[in-house]
């Protein structure tokens, strides 16, 4: 297929996903176009998703690639709590991957876009010797109400959503979930309009991204919750971060997401993790150790 | 270097560069955000660098690549007539570069970034086999006031920026000029300023651009300049093609940059371009064509 060829299917699927009526302008022209309103935050991440580095052919589908790749930046919008509008994909493909592979591709990718009412809007296409993608995801948010990493302030409690560390017996929809991890789109909204203002996505481990949050916000964590170390070093794990006031009432569902305190945010030992008193080493995913 | 190291570095760099008010929050969250208001429209693009792909590390310094990384989007914000305001860079890179790589890519990139006032907000990192840079760019442009692609009429004339076809008398400053394009953001904006409705840039060669527009446009168009065939097939050349009504005189100058008069846009043979009254086969750059 010409890449012309190739444009033309990848704009069809994408047609049928709905669009924002703030994007005027989706595929087609050298740049996509919003006409942004004053109400509203814009909020923006980028991603990779890279073959032998986060997936295997082997064992993801192209559908999975494509959930995959758009789930991660679906995620950070999710920590932001803020509602997605459209992104932007760039993909590169080997020559030998069969002529099926792109569109089924884009069909796992637009499945979860169209769940959460995100747009196709553009992107590159590019032969190379791997697949390799990369999505840059926009969203937007009440003006000011934008969740933060940096927002932690000493007494308030911290959060995670969904269940840590279940890693030890692996089932098959473990296994479904880590190729086709789930944003947490509604409850990052949940947590928003329940007036919470720091969250962060786990997507390197708690222990790594708490240690992040700690720096950002200049304070400290003490998690008091029995973890293993599965929980709190495992990487991949989508889920939210969050700290709230201790007179916010955080109900142990949100959405239908189970939601558990673990610790207190702290104005000692800044930047530093404590676990049942003691240090604890940010030991989640660097994404530059570890093999090549 | 560990992840977290390197991060700080390239903030520590990415803090130097301008930062636009309406950025109110650059690297170091979940997302960038942005705080737009309704007088401007916000355009977005994505352009891939691949080593190997579209430069050699024999060839392209980390500087070079740096600076082409940006040159590719910022290309495509002037084609909207769009000013820059911020871009999220996602970098893949091999273990055996030496340390000093990372900065001097991030250094070539900044240069750029701050001649026209681009935010670096964001953006990934990874281990991978080869480089790869994935650049996503926003620019603002009046409201309603971004060039199109689907914006000529019949009876405008095309004009092309820059000299077309000066390849076959190669000279350094070519050479040079190929690994360091200076995107056009100010013709762009001057463009959209003297009453220009209708332009996109010329990254895969004016035959197969030219062709692209006459298909968004339903239009289409007639070369009557006397071009070589590599001033209508060969790509990268980053300059800017752009119809305008014949009632708009078009100075021969935009900003410092020459503009030539090479035809005029027909209502006959939609989505088909005539060289010297003969149709002229779209043969310019196939992302999907050619070698692997």
């Amino acid at each position: 297929m010409r890449e012309t060829q190739i444009l033309d299917r990848i704009r069809k699927l994408a047609a049928r996903a709905p669009r924002s009526r703030t994007l005027i302008q989706g595929i087609g022209d050298d740049c996509a176009i919003l006409r942004p309103d004053a109400r509203h935050d814009l909020v923006f991440t980028s991603d990779f998703l890279l073959e032998d580095r986060h997936f295997t052919r082997a064992i993801y589908s192209p559908a999975d690639i494509g959930h995959k790749a758009l789930a991660r930046g679906l995620s950070d919008i999710a920590a932001m709590g803020a509602e997605p509008i459209f992104c932007l994909v760039s993909l590169g493909i080997p020559r030998d991957l069969p002529a099926s592979w792109v569109p089924s591709f884009y069909k796992g990718f637009l499945a979860l876009a169209t769940r959460y009412k995100t747009s196709l809007a553009g992107g590159d296409l590019a032969r190379f010797e791997k697949i390799i993608v990369d999505v840059t995801c926009c969203g937007r948010v009440p003006r000011g109400k934008a969740l933060l990493r940096s927002a932690a302030k000493p007494g308030d409690a911290i959060y995670v959503t969904g269940k840590l560390g279940k890693k030890k017996a692996w089932l098959e929809k473990d296994w479904r979930r880590n190729r086709r991890p789930e944003p947490r789109i509604h409850a990052g909204i949940a947590l928003r309009r329940l007036g919470i203002r720091c969250a962060m996505d786990i997507s390197d481990g708690l222990s790594l991204d708490l240690h992040r949050l700690c720096v950002e916000s200049k304070v400290g964590a003490d998690i008091t919750a029995h973890l293993s170390d599965d929980a709190l070093h495992s990487g991949e794990a989508y889920e939210l971060l969050f700290t709230a006031p201790p007179r916010l009432a955080v109900p142990p569902r949100i959405e239908t997401t189970p939601v558990a305190s673990i610790g207190v945010i702290t104005s000692q030992h800044k930047g530093r993790v404590l676990f049942q008193g003691r240090p604890l080493a940010p030991l989640g995913f660097d994404h530059f150790a570890g093999r090549d």
